[in-house]
């Protein structure tokens, strides 16, 4: 969408931001959890300050929303109200309150008298984040990114051009003498995200936020490393010995409480003894609730009451009140059908019996892994992370929701008094390997 | 190179053996560490067993290497004898000693009450694993794969064939009934690695150990994640208060203990304060070795008495007694020459003063950053690790030398009694983000 008012930058251009971003990333690498909380504290204060410019420029993104009559959910995601601006500062104040994720040592070992080795986290360097309609999304990523130490380069949606551009104007300034310059860059137009997509000796990590065809672009578009997940077809499986009612209130729950998330469930897999006993008033549930129904041919002659209409493809993220159902003989054949067609995002097992539902969750090869509850609350608020960047099906790095964790990188430091190797591969010297206590400070 | 003794798989044989691989993995996601080993000690009895047919394949190679006149190095790699089976041996019983990497509880924290959240490790699923002459590294890779929980494809050199077909053929009979069919593949043909990087669908993570231009090439042609490094531009750095003794000792072993590996420094820097002091006395020690030497003008302009080549290229990786030399202004000035011109793999500093170190070590963007040591210390072996698959210079995921670690993935397990989102959502329930002690099973 071209509405005339994008700024676009020349190759070059952008080359020089990403340059200076990753200048940026070098500087912010050495800062002390002091300095990158005033920087959060100034950015809480700014937000508060510069209220009225933000509603200002939100209004003229819902005005032009208006005239374009994008469709209602968008322009609910557009909207950046008081509400939403005291939940981002709420967001920041979370982020203060916890310890530096850089700096933490996660391994200590002596390899010999006076050698001593520490793995130690430390930032990525620069994240390109890819986000859609919704402005707030920035606030949260640069929180992120500030605390964790990463220079950012983001893209929002087009629809929330005024706002991006006014909320990254606002923090930039609020940060102004305290952060690096460089540290945070905005970019308005989508074929700049191609330019980005090559430039992998500034960039360290893509992270989309979007559609599947969107991520499934990027993936195959970058040598840089990916962090997100393409789709979300999450099952709930009901075991025979089931509790009925848990059965009927958290499957309701996975498919409609919110429907256009990636995890919602898509495919509902029951023990055939179920058949005649819970399966009519759960699927007359989810009639009610207005859900479509599809199924094979073979679970819809165990019950020809309900009116399937069939599956085409068992890998199939409705986003939508609509669900695949499907008859299994038993729990394996369950773990088989979720191994082979899902996405490894999210799966649950709702049954009576831990020991089946330990090898469940074993034996699902995903994510998130979930017994007796709904497979909504995979996310990174509900998982008390503060603040997610995203979920990752990846099984690289950072899987599940990925809070601030999964920005760090680590990096092994070794403290000596002029070792080297030929004592050792010559047998003048010998490695003693003890662990040291990983919670004081390097030993030197 | 064609031998005609080769199998060259066909792609559906190809295709077949990656999703019996994947199917393995799936099985192994559910072993515990008593049967994983029960397989690590049958390998190392069927090592002992075996060990005359294992020479006798082994011999196989050395007259064919013999007859092809390979160079004497390459020869030196492809042996395979008693010492190096013993400590093939000394390894599988290092792994049997060390805990089940899988199953461990890096995150535990309610959520709710009876809404438990536990983060914990598992095995990645399928690696594809392709390595060089050495067949010694065969039973170094299954034997992690084995204790980690993964399925393993490998490729190993062409050289090795005989050797590397009797190793797969008798770890293979060893885990008969004890590990599930396909955990281990054995590929033999250049021409099925291209195939393998499409096969993203059973693989999970491929781990290039080669060329520089091999692993770029993987790294280009392939969505499956990579774990390695292209190349090992490492640097000392000395800064002026270095102990001369100290430099004298550690850069000799750092350029020379041994060349063609990754670790091994290519560059020195060092501040032009040393230029009349230690610098004529260390250039000398350097090219009594037989290192030739090069530099900038202006660096050869300070050092008159030496003959330096001019350097071409700051991002050089010689692999042989070679060293590009430059002298810098101050300790930010071989920081920037690093993060520039480095590969991020293995950086020290010599110098006196702890915060000087402290500063290098936390400003250089590298996987090991080093204070008074050589920069050959970066060695799974060395840090500890038992044993390692290759030394990553990514920074997602692992990175530096990765042993059994950078073998996992975790996932996230969630027991719940019935709880739905809309509860939480609506207000009628509120998340209590309360940690657990992290070493107890998971409370339900």
């Amino acid at each position: 969408m071209d509405n005339g008012e994008r700024r676009v930058l020349t190759e070059s251009q952008l080359e020089q931001s990403a340059a200076a971003a990753k200048k940026a990333a070098q500087a912010l690498q050495i800062l002390n959890n002091d300095i990158k909380n005033q920087a959060l504290k100034a950015i809480y204060q700014a937000l508060q300050d510069r209220a009225a410019e933000i509603y200002r420029a939100n209004q003229q993104d819902l005005e032009r929303a208006a005239e374009q009559k994008l469709p209602d959910p968008l322009v609910k995601r557009l909207y950046l109200d008081r509400h939403k601006l005291d939940v981002l500062k709420e967001g920041i104040s979370g982020l203060l309150k916890m310890p530096d994720p850089a700096g933490q040592i996660k391994l200590a070992e002596q390899l010999d008298q006076d050698l001593n080795l520490y793995r130690v986290t430390c930032p990525i360097g620069v994240l390109a984040v890819i986000f859609e309609a919704r402005p707030d999304a920035l606030v949260q990523i640069a929180a992120l990114a500030v605390k964790s130490g990463n220079a950012v380069i983001m893209k929002g949606g087009t629809e929330a051009l005024a706002t991006n551009r006014a909320l990254a104007d606002i923090l930039s300034a609020a940060c102004h003498g305290i952060l690096p310059e460089g540290w945070l860059h905005l970019i308005e137009a989508r074929e700049e995200v191609d330019r980005l997509l090559a430039l992998d000796q500034y960039i360290d990590l893509i992270i989309p936020r979007g559609s599947n065809a969107f991520v499934q672009y990027i993936m195959s578009h970058t040598r840089i490393p990916v962090l997100g997940h393409a789709d979300g077809v999450c099952h709930t499986y009901l075991a025979a010995d089931v509790d009925p009612l848990l059965a009927r209130r958290v499957v309701i729950d996975a498919k409609t409480q919110y429907v256009s998330v990636c995890n919602a469930t898509e495919t509902l897999l029951f023990d055939q003894a179920l058949t005649q006993t819970l399966m009519p008033e759960l699927l007359t549930d989810l009639i009610n609730k207005g859900v479509s129904l599809s199924a094979d041919a073979a679970t819809a002659a165990l019950l020809p009451a309900f009116d399937f209409a069939p599956v085409k493809n068992w890998h199939y993220e409705y986003l939508d009140l609509a669900l695949s159902v499907k008859a299994v003989p038993d729990t394996e054949a369950a773990i088989r059908h979720i191994n082979t067609y899902g996405s490894h995002h999210t799966d649950a097992i709702l049954t009576r019996d831990q020991t089946r539902a330990e090898h469940f969750m074993q034996a699902v090869d995903s994510a998130n892994v979930f017994w007796n509850c709904s497979t909504r609350f995979s996310d990174g608020f509900r998982y008390g992370f503060g603040a997610e960047v995203g979920v990752s099906t990846s099984k690289l790095h950072a899987r599940g929701p990925v809070g601030l964790d999964g920005l760090m990188t680590y990096k092994y430091k070794l403290y000596g008094k002029g070792q080297i190797v030929a004592d050792y591969s010559e047998g003048r010297s010998h490695f003693t390997h003890q662990p040291l206590p990983p919670d004081q400070a390097p030993q030197v």
